[in-house]
């Protein structure tokens, strides 16, 4: 492969679940495909020469003293047209907002200008953000979610990207919803070929995601149908759904089938290794070991979960348990589309159920023991646990890896981190970085080896 | 009173604890010293007239379209010198965070140098997010503190700043204390005189505030002594510690005096209508009597809350029982300098609080019913409310208050916030200002009339 992009700079990756490594002016080669094809320190045999022979074919890059590297993030649970009503209606409740804000908004996206004009905007902004790599919910109307797909192919963010299917008449709106199961499956199956064709000219690829909004607004019909379309599609398309977000939620499937809505979307198909569940709140023992033995993505939505779950999602324990788990925004019942806020309000909820929120209970009775995620814990989430959650060689930057990456200038003038030692340790840096950067701090994303901003 | 400044703009306001209020293009003349006049509806007789007076004296200023007018924002609770460490160590137990990083991290500021760099850069950082008052704590070091209140006078800031205080042998390291209660209390008499004086010519105003660092560290003599102080300086000094902040904090008063902090700080004069509570997490109903009898401000820190307080405060409780509630960043237990994260934060904290974090308990049992705070709440504890808190004529856009203000511009290129219908409810923009702007949108500040930022 040739090298078409040399880069070189210091910055970080996670190591493991634990450990962020820190890399000092390391010298990444990057292919034709994008992808990370060595990565040399000073101290290499080859470092100079690459170097030399990068900078003579002018494909070298160098990132100025005070700017990092990081991985892009990933963010696994984004409800699209939601942006257009992001940060409003979150004081009221759950089936308000749904009612009076959310089905209003989304079924204005079959009108394919508009739905044009806002997904534009989004992908932007969450590109211009360091999200390199997201998995969307679009609306019910197929041709509206398909721009959705062009315009992440176009504006050259990974993308993972569903119809919405919301078939069952008694639970939706009749403005707003798959007229039939049969329609809903048709519109589906004709989706995952439409976007798989889309695929095949992306450098960074878009993938369908078979997309059922949740087992609460789904006829049986139609999830099975969905599981079949999941099998016959399992090698390029992807599922996503909603379970077991609040408490509401995880009861109906047991009222509806007597049994959990893993268990059930098992049965229908719909949990699989290449499956995103939303939220995943109240998994029991034996739902996380289903978890376990399909290699299912949890996809942790904290601040979302702050205003509708009810409940803190324990990471820690899926971790040690051996679940993929991956970060949300969930756009819009979480308003902030930029991961750095999921990142940090993963590690602060997590000390919240850490060390509980009611001060009339005693200490050591308020919270969950075990519960805190470091940041180190939080940023993998949102980088090489995601890749690993997709199965794609994403979220690190290491040989093998795609060249998803961001430049975030710690010394830029509006926005200026608080560094004012020349020896401050990399892990600080890290820390204040990950903590306190803002979008204005992000001067270069790269996806599969192409530049999508530069500010 | 000449009018000096006018400036027509939409925006918003509170205009009690739970409503804002939003006007349409008004006219806002602001006198020679800073002080809004009058405030004219476009329906109002004067308002043409003023209008073009304003015009040809060229001190007419007008919003762009899709610009709006906030309030300057009030944070209460500031330390200083940790800007310097801003983002880094929260993954440390609460000893290890202040022996490893904050003692040493203060001590620094000694040199006036030092602290003329970091000073100078958190005051622009905070003025160029919308906060205009802040309360400081700075450090035990009488120069460098007063390199604080310079600084923010200067930079045009209302600040309130404390030389701390913490004089116990036992309680605090050998390089950082005071080093007797004598000194501590002569020191912060002359730093008292000090600030007073810088204030004679301050147009918005620098306050001296009395700062024993809290009860743990300070000897009964030095708290006796500042009490005194608070007493002879109450027509212009204000006063500030630590208040139940967390279990630990909230027993140890138990232990050494067999009564509440609230209790003994009352006792040492440490209580009154001019003390910043910063957290008061744990106080009982007892503790709440004394802070609605005296007037004192409980200071919300929502962020700091969730590392080091083990439980989050109950401001809806507080707020009807009659206390004076504020918001905090508590930098850097809290790291996010930018009070619309304070805000967001104290939202999601109190829907946290609400609902419960633990899932393995029944949901009517995880938490605590009528906790939730509205945005609306939360944007009233950092403008109106600190105002109110702080007895000062601040944190409104109306006649009668200083002009401290801000300008969000939500069509700002890089940073454009997601409104794409022309017809959006005035109240759903303001909830995307105040869940989604970013330092960006953020494009003139005003202090007391003058123009502190234009980016
Ligand atoms: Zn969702
Ligand atoms: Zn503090």
């Amino acid at each position: 492969m040739t090298i078409t992009l040399a880069i070189e700079g210091s910055g970080f990756t996670s190591r493991t679940r634990d450990e962020v490594q820190y890399f000092d002016h390391s010298l990444f080669l990057i292919d034709e495909q994008g992808i990370i094809q060595s990565v040399l320190e000073p101290g290499d045999e080859r470092y100079a020469s690459e170097k030399s022979q990068a900078q003579e074919r002018g494909i070298y890059q160098a990132l100025a003293e005070g700017s990092y590297l990081l991985p892009g993030f990933i963010d696994l649970h984004v409800h699209a047209p939601q942006w257009a009503q992001d940060g409003t209606g979150l004081d009221e409740p759950l089936e308000v907002w749904l009612g009076k804000y959310t089905f209003p908004t989304e079924s204005k996206f079959a009108d394919e200008s508009y739905a044009h004009v806002v997904y534009e905007d989004l992908v932007n902004r969450m590109l211009a953000t360091g999200t390199t790599t997201a998995a969307y919910y679009a609306t019910v109307d197929r041709k509206g979610s398909l721009v959705l797909a062009q315009e992440a192919e176009r504006l050259g963010q990974r993308a993972l990207v569903g119809k919405v299917v919301m078939d069952d008449a008694e639970a939706n709106p009749d403005y707003y919803r798959d007229p039939s199961a049969e329609a809903a499956i048709e519109e589906t199956e004709r989706f995952i070929n439409e976007v798989a064709e889309l695929n095949e000219h992306s450098v960074q690829g878009v993938y369908p995601v078979i997309t059922p909004r949740f087992i609460p607004s789904c006829t049986d019909e139609a999830l099975r149908g969905l599981g079949e379309l999941a099998e016959r599609y399992q090698s390029y398309a992807y599922i996503q759904t909603h379970c077991s977000e609040s408490d509401w939620e995880h009861g109906y499937a047991y009222e509806r089938y007597g049994k959990s809505d893993t268990h059930m979307l098992r049965e229908f198909g719909l949990f699989t290794r290449r499956s995103i569940l939303a939220h995943s709140v109240y998994p029991n023992e034996e739902d996380m070991r289903v978890f376990v033995e399909t290699g299912a993505i949890a996809v942790h939505c904290p601040l979302s979960n702050a205003f509708f779950a009810g409940a803190v999602a324990p990471i820690r324990r899926y971790l040690a348990a051996g679940m993929h788990v991956a970060l949300g925004s969930d756009i819009s019942g979480g308003y902030n589309p930029d991961l750095y806020g999921a990142i940090r309000q993963a590690v602060t909820s997590s000390r919240m159920l850490e060390t509980g929120v009611n001060r009339d209970l005693a200490a050591g009775e308020r919270g969950v023991a075990g519960s805190a995620l470091t940041l180190n814990n939080a940023f993998y989430l949102a980088t090489a646990g995601g890749g690993e959650s997709l199965g794609l060689p994403i979220g690190r930057l290491e040989a093998g890896y795609a060249w998803d990456a961001q430049v975030v200038d710690t010394k830029f003038a509006s926005a200026r981190l608080p560094i004012f030692e020349s020896n401050e340790p990399a892990s600080d840096i890290f820390q204040k970085i990950v903590n306190l950067a803002v979008p204005e701090n992000i001067r270069t994303v790269w996806v599969q080896g192409r530049e999508v901003v530069r500010k």
